[in-house]
């Protein structure tokens, strides 16, 4: 082969990593479904201009577009799933009463990888809470994401919190700054730069020490917020935290806002062991409906592939079944939870159909 | 709102749709497993011209093409996932020992509906046993379609065989035929337009009479195959049959060829009771590999919606627990197989929330 199978960014999932992505996904929307959550499948092109209108945190030039010959007008493959389920809940689902609770899981195309991953086509499953965006909500949400991450056989969970309009709060608040300054004082949070954050605005200097483990994130944060600008956020964000409080790590990064920036008042990334970087994450938004009215919603996207690259394989059993097997017989054997793999000529063998088992005799032998 | 939602072709499934259609996939791939068949997942978008390449069925310049900034190559969203399979089982799977079994479930999308349908994108699943296309491995892949949407709760399955190069090994053998009057031919037969076959070859017409219930079609198939150029065909065709007697009603339909344009010795298409039109189809083909050389396979992919819409719904059970609840009643009680869902603030109601069940005084209560 002279060229590359497929173009950059795109992969096949082969044995046995496409089964677990499968067997994740399931047991995600099990536990979201045994709170409420209902599964959608919006489809994998819409109206460029509709989707558009409901991007927020993925630009829209990011995705893949074509001219629709039925339409003549631009359609747009998803680059995200969470603003189809935005729509539909806005329109489809408008009449519903709220809150109304959502699950999803699919792929979604972006014309260039992003700076952080290669990837150009991921899967994403996770749920969505449609009307509300108060404490209540919050922990119900966070609740939902950890133990879905539990029923899919993931450990060690770490959830990081963030408050994304920290700052705009302070500013408009307690601490005025310029729209410019306010964007720059992001950047030297962001990079727990002491310097530039004193060049700018010493009253911020604070925020750079309230990260870390959450407890001591939040006391540092309750400390500087003597001015109680903050008071119903630190509380509510205890309240959030408590919810997941012993089943998985907390910690808090204040000020962190790549890829929070439409986030409301609460976010939260997601990490477990064996995952490198984010397996998901989650948070409060707004979703804007056709007459221009906004609705508050929490939600969270869980990343199927982080997630299976971080965990183990499941040990195959299959068991061989050699040429004239009664099929009653391998019916019965798949009917006690074996994999049968059946002979279909003289020449198979159960090395070549990786095998671990064989029939000999009508008993099951372990190769 | 003056404008459809969505583009023509394309469609949300919505509550408690999707989860129909994603559990019904959950099954029909856990019954393949069963047999040994394991899950592949390629992407949405590979180059053109190496789908292009693979795809028979349907045509190339039905897929979505759009120009990747990154390689500046047409890549195409896959209109088909078959010919996907057929890829990695040459390429990245060419030196797993034969046969080789695979399964998949996904999205395709045209960018022009077909004749039959009017969807634009469409969920598919199925599998596909790749290095034989003998009666073994036909009854096999016949079997595990049956089993597959028996598991998923699919009943009164009927199994509609054809023999796609039935007029080929005729025409080539005792009833020769121009290029021409074979294509001619085809239609006539198609439209079970006796006069008009009798016109191009009056020796086809019993092919006529030879569709219906499988016993009696077979009777006359044989009893017209004097020549005994069909033998091997109709022996083997009747074994296959044999796998799924008593457990589907059987037909044969030997000359329909709609779609199985690119099939070897057999096809089949699959209905079922309460579902329009077909719910899946199978058969032999051939695989082509990079250097020119051939491989023969067969498997079968079933039409998600089609079948989900033939069902029935499942009733649904959801429990309204009042605020204020202790988290770990609700979370016991999902345990035992309930759907809760949580009052999050003081106006949620049962009705609103759409539940059956309400807990009163730590009791479950129907509504």
């Amino acid at each position: 082969m002279t060229h590359a199978l497929l173009p950059s960014g795109f992969h096949d999932r082969l044995p046995p990593v496409a089964d677990a992505a499968a067997r994740l996904e399931a047991r995600v929307l099990e536990a979201a479904h045994a709170h409420g959550y209902e599964r959608v499948d919006p489809p994998l092109a819409e109206f460029e201009a509709a989707l558009a209108h409901r991007l927020k945190a993925t630009r829209a030039q990011d995705a893949v577009r074509f001219v629709d010959p039925v339409s003549q007008r631009t359609l747009a493959i998803r680059p995200d799933i969470t603003a189809q389920v935005g729509r539909i809940a806005a329109t489809r689902m408008g009449h519903h009463p709220r809150p109304v609770r959502l699950s999803y899981a699919g792929s979604v195309l972006r014309l260039r990888a992003g700076q952080l991953s290669p990837e150009r086509e991921r899967r994403q499953a996770g749920c969505e809470l449609i009307g509300l965006d108060t404490v209540a909500a919050a922990r119900e949400i966070v609740t939902v994401a950890v133990e879905a991450l539990e029923a899919a056989g993931v450990t060690g969970i770490s959830v990081d919190f963030t408050l994304p309009d920290l700052l705009g709060v302070l500013s408009a608040g307690p601490f005025p700054l310029g729209e410019a300054s306010l964007d720059d004082l992001a950047d030297r949070l962001d990079a727990k730069d002491a310097g530039g954050v004193a060049a700018i605005a010493p009253a911020y200097l604070p925020l750079i020490e309230a990260a870390g483990p959450f407890d001591a994130a939040h006391d540092r944060l309750c400390a500087f917020d003597a001015g109680g600008a903050l008071t119903s956020r630190l509380d509510g964000l205890w309240k959030v935290a408590d919810a997941v409080r012993g089943r998985v790590v907390l910690t808090l990064d204040p000020t962190e806002r790549h890829g929070f920036e439409y986030q409301t008042w609460l976010g939260f990334s997601l990490f477990a062991d064996g995952a490198r970087g984010e397996i998901g994450r989650g948070g409060s938004y707004t979703i804007v409906h056709e007459d221009g009215s906004e609705e508050a919603a929490i939600g969270f996207s869980l990343y199927t592939d982080a997630i299976v690259a971080g965990g183990g394989e499941d040990a195959r059993r299959r068991l061989f079944v050699p040429l004239g097997t009664d099929p009653a017989l391998a019916a019965r054997l798949r009917g006690e939870g074996w994999v049968t793999v059946a002979a279909l000529d003289a020449g198979d063998t159960p090395e070549a159909q990786l095998c671990t088992h064989v029939l000999i005799d009508d008993g099951v032998r372990p190769l």
